[in-house]
């Protein structure tokens, strides 16, 4: 276990824990033949789980005795469970054992823990929690998602340069769309920060769109919506809403009566087609941007395809050494505001 | 024109004009008997839309020459405009002459110049904008949804009692659920001034239910969400945004060959019957709270339907009297923390 392309796995964690961060994970290596995995845990419990499936020379079970738990208050799973699996799994990406790590454990332990073990990359003041939603064009990837809910421009202008590496990185996107969330395009609207971000937007060297409003999440017209982490989280999260109310009215209707029930058979294979299209495991795996190293967060119900996914996110970022994409980005947006204030002083 | 039931209904704003607002205005005096209007425009245009119809005995045209622009800026609305059709149908409330009115214009210069022309709620700092959600139990308030993108926990406060007294009056619902919109329902998450929040509406004679998250606008576990302008408008548009990607990922799927077509034609009951339980024409018609007056902003692409229903909601808040609900409540409200102040002082 080292060099090449490792990805550690907290593999208690979640509220499913093992039984699927295992086999999960496992599923990944097959189409990717490169991928060594570090499971991090409790080998009495990892090593059934692994049994003599394909492919498990290419995994390693990595001891950790503790477990943080999904309710733990960050601070109490930094300072007091050193060896549970969630810090373990860092510590190897942090001594260069692992090239990312993936958890469906608690997010403010793990987002906590990381930023201690891994430091920030230079430049960057806070971390960001990222995660893509399906899109008219593919998806757009929204940021803060809920790390921090205050922001001031500073923060927005790097999540700038974090969402468009990461469009980059993910999406093969040359020069992503940018668009800074705002309650109207009109410049007069919006708080003082994202005023100052927008301005400053304006002349970095980003494709910066400009304002944007909730609906263009969706719309194709960005690749990239900036947000606080207050607004991004209430947004993810009544979009989740909006999308399970909706699934929970269509049910009704087409199971109101036998013959609604033959109706929506008839039209079944449109509406498994409409579910795998809208299916919310395929964009599970958020990713904790602005870290000195790959962080994925799972969602803590993720079944074995959800984590499957979110190691195939970290399997992209670790390739394409995504911190270093971020510290480059930000070195010429810093330099060219440096510029800009010099030829104006 | 004057006593009795009596709207106003600025009949040239809104994207449509007068083609949509005086049907859709008519179409409401015959389901309530007592209805009045009072149609504000240019004669020439309002006249001939009003012919012969039914009940037109019940309508008066009041003459106003201008017509406030959807894109112009407020201060320039309520500057210059002042024989704007908005203008003039917001005057006959001030006057009495008028118990409520129904505007489908620009919404920033209907608010500025509703709360310069009506004045506030005395107690009252700032009016809100609220507008019910479909929900498991029916439906939810929102507030505010863009009218005050930074608030604090005064402006919180007043929200919640303002969502409180229209829940009552719009639905009968005796002690409304109310829910304070939060990244997360432990006590430590949020801002400053939504914890100062949380705090006063946990003291206060009001049906607090604590925190709630992005997808409790839904859940049924709460009749009103509070939130500041900012994130509501975000959290509401993003909402109208994945309605709106769902609808169009479904007619591609159920469109995409003859067989599917025909799939969709078996399923037609059913997929009517979502869409009319979805139908956003439905909900049109958002409240200017706080201002002591009944102001009702109409969507601004309404179509007559739309419309009628946004003056329906305008019938309902004169009848109870929304602005004397709020400053009752508010009242009780305040001296119970007067109270509280003066037994820990």
């Amino acid at each position: 276990m080292s060099g090449g392309l490792t990805i550690a796995v907290d593999a208690m964690s979640g509220d499913l824990g093992a039984a699927t961060a295992v086999p999960g994970s496992l599923d990944v290596l097959a189409s990717t033949p490169e991928l060594k995995l570090a499971l991090v845990g409790r080998r009495e419990v990892l090593g059934p789980l692994l049994g003599k499936g394909a492919h498990v020379d290419r995994c390693t079970i990595v001891e950790a005795s503790e477990i943080v738990g999904m309710d733990e208050h960050p601070k109490d799973a930094l300072r007091k469970k050193k060896d549970s699996s969630m810090r373990v799994a860092i510590n190897l990406v942090k001594s260069g054992h692992a090239s990312a790590c993936v958890s469906a454990g608690n997010t403010g332990a793990l987002l906590a823990t990381a930023r201690f073990v891994l430091r920030m990359i230079p430049g960057i003041d806070r971390p960001a929690i990222v995660s893509p939603v399906p899109a008219a064009h593919g998806h757009t990837l929204m940021l803060d998602l809920g790390a921090n809910p205050d922001c001031n421009s500073d923060n927005l202008l790097q999540f700038a340069v974090m969402g468009s590496a990461l469009a980059t990185d993910l999406y093969g996107t040359a020069r992503p769309r940018i668009g800074l969330l705002n309650i109207g395009e009109e410049e007069i609207k919006g708080t003082d920060q994202i005023r100052a971000a927008h301005a400053r937007l304006g002349r970095a060297p980003l494709n910066y769109v400009g304002f944007v409003e909730g609906d263009d999440i969706f719309s194709g017209e960005v690749d990239v919506v900036v947000t606080d982490g207050f607004t991004g989280n209430v947004a993810l999260k009544a979009m989740e809403g909006t999308a399970r109310f909706i699934g929970t009215v269509m049910r009704e209707e087409l199971t109101r009566s036998t013959l609604r029930k033959a109706g929506a058979m008839a039209a079944s294979p449109a509406l498994s087609a409409l579910k795998k299209r809208l299916d919310p495991r395929a964009y599970n795996g958020a990713t904790m941007v602005g870290l000195a190293g790959v962080v994925i967060k799972s969602h803590g119900g993720a079944d074995r395809v959800s984590f499957a996914n979110a190691v195939r996110v970290a399997v992209v970022e670790a390739r394409k050494g995504l911190p270093e994409q971020i510290g480059e980005l930000l070195g010429r947006v810093t330099a060219a505001e440096r510029a800009g204030a010099a030829s104006t002083a």
